[in-house]
């Protein structure tokens, strides 16, 4: 298997940069499209066979050394008994507001969060045996109960906010029931084969520090620390959270994700060698041309340092973005890294 | 006239701590729903005693500080050519993606700029003369260019940043441009008797410090530059601003403005004591309860430190904000900072 991914999680020396994309297997890819032009995006998170197929889609394309299973962060939920439409992003149908409706929230068994999901990642990790590691994921306290209060996507999750603030108790039980269902979910995929998992805070950032330490960090701690002695890397990924210093490193994870905005040396300055850190190409910059993605590509490896680097987009990958960029991007990683040129 | 609001930016020694709400003339009066009902909010911004008389609502409600003209950070682009709808946010009828775009933009002399707001100016500070302070406003390049280029309000205006990246001469000609008219805009403001302007920029969040320093900020720093010698506050409120570490600080403005994310103790110890800093009570919070906003208020008083701050939210308050939450914020300012025991 190629170990290039979980050697720079471990900050282990290798030959070249590995590198994977978030939201690889998606719209951008003609064969995703196909896909979709199908079956909708519900009946393909919940077949495993399709979940498996369009998850290898962008391996066959481009040299990549990480595969991640296909599925949506909000995918756990139903199994709480959650009603999700997508449209595309997620939408309750009946938004958490009250106690009340935290309380009727099942925390089901490991064995019974997202079946499908974790069907997938069992063929996957079969499929890619001798190829490259596979990647399961979860969506983070933070970032799912924020769709559950909100009820949609929204740029700050001004209801939400509110919520978490006025509603102490109801806040707390419901950050307590994700956090359980979460590690239950992450554990079920590591027994499924999956050799490293990350954990998506997409809206880390509608929070200061101060209540996001207070409100938040504890139950991501507690997911993390639930998957202590499990054998895989654990890679957090807080998006846009540059308001929450040296949190990300709190967390207790082994690698962190950085986003566009943040700097990779600025981040290992912040929070120092004992981790590895994975990003951060911003992927509006895939739809410009050669020159400005290649020399981009130079800036981020440098930035990076080599050791403990795993090349990545700073968010998902756009779906107009050229396919052609996307050779252009994987090639200039690989040929930049291998130079010795670039860090250690 | 109370001259709280202006001491304050100049660091002056104070009896209490100013406030003034941003978006305080706004939706969640019902005074201003009952105008709005009659006309529409182009209308309301392009009539000047209309926009007068909304911007002098929230002051008959409550013991505030200062007024901020009534206007939208894109009325002076309709002076440039661009056609806007609001449906509520900017909405541009056509798009700019292109050079020939961009030199289609006029730039109109400062007597022809956003004419029916600099009259609402000239009518609010004889209004207001033996009152309070009137701030002008305008948006700052980046926010305003943002919506040009995307066409609508976005979370990560995606569009816009592979048009920065890509398109590097038009988007240096329509920053250009923008710069021009912004500090043409403002200093009508402040011939027509503004006391003190803020630059907003709403979106500073979507780019690197990296490429906001080489791509926005010198556009920034020639508005506030050509503002040197004109007597009156500059207050720069760049939004979700924490990864762009220290340009605030090097905009050219007398005030930074600083919004919930970041606690202002953090941004006086980064920016140091050469500022006077305006926030940051998260808007959020207005929608709990007087218990939770009274210990808020607290909290801000002692983190911005008694001189040289400015109280207000950290973003515009939300429509369902409760009146009556606003008068428990307004007296808990008012309570907490004349004791003596806040700050200095």
């Amino acid at each position: 298997m190629n170990d290039l991914f979980l050697r720079a999680c471990r900050r282990e020396s290798v030959s070249r940069t590995p590198m994977w994309i978030m939201r690889q297997a998606g719209r951008y890819l003609p064969e995703y499209r196909e896909v979709r032009s199908k079956v909708d995006f519900r009946t393909l998170c919940e077949t495993p066979e399709l979940s498996a197929k369009v998850t290898l889609q962008p391996l066959a394309r481009f040299d990549l050394d990480a595969a991640i299973v296909f599925a949506d962060i909000m995918t756990p939920l139903e199994s709480m008994g959650v009603s999700i439409d997508f449209a595309p992003g997620p939408v309750i149908q009946d938004p958490i507001r009250d106690r009340a409706a935290v309380d009727q929230l099942r925390i089901p068994e490991k064995g019974e969060i997202a079946t499908n999901t974790v069907e997938t990642v069992r063929i996957l990790s079969r499929e890619l045996e001798s190829r490259v590691p596979l990647i399961g994921f979860a969506g983070a306290p933070l970032t799912v109960a924020a769709y559950l209060v909100e009820g949609k996507g929204s740029k700050d999750f001004n209801v939400f906010r509110s919520f978490l603030y006025r509603e102490r108790a109801a806040a707390d039980e419901l950050l307590d029931r994700l956090t359980q269902v979460t590690s239950r979910y992450l554990q079920a995929q590591i027994d499924a084969g999956a050799k490293a998992i990350q954990l998506f805070d997409s809206w880390a950032g509608i929070l200061s520090a101060r209540d996001y330490e207070s409100m938040i960090l504890p139950y991501v701690q507690r997911i993390f620390s639930s998957l202590d002695g499990c054998g895989v890397p654990r890679i957090y990924f807080a998006q846009d959270a540059a308001a929450l210093g040296t949190i990300p490193a709190r967390a207790g994870a082994d690698v962190i994700g950085v986003d566009w905005r943040t700097d990779l040396r600025d981040a290992r300055r912040l929070h120092g060698d004992g981790f590895a850190y994975q990003g951060n190409f911003d992927p509006a910059r895939l739809r410009t041309n050669s020159e400005v993605i290649e020399s981009e590509v130079k800036r981020v490896l440098e930035s990076g340092g080599g050791t403990g680097h795993i090349f990545n987009l700073g968010h998902g990958i756009l779906p107009d973005t050229p396919i052609e960029s996307v050779h252009t991007l994987v090639d200039a990683v690989r040929r930049f890294s291998s130079t010795g040129e670039i860090g250690s």
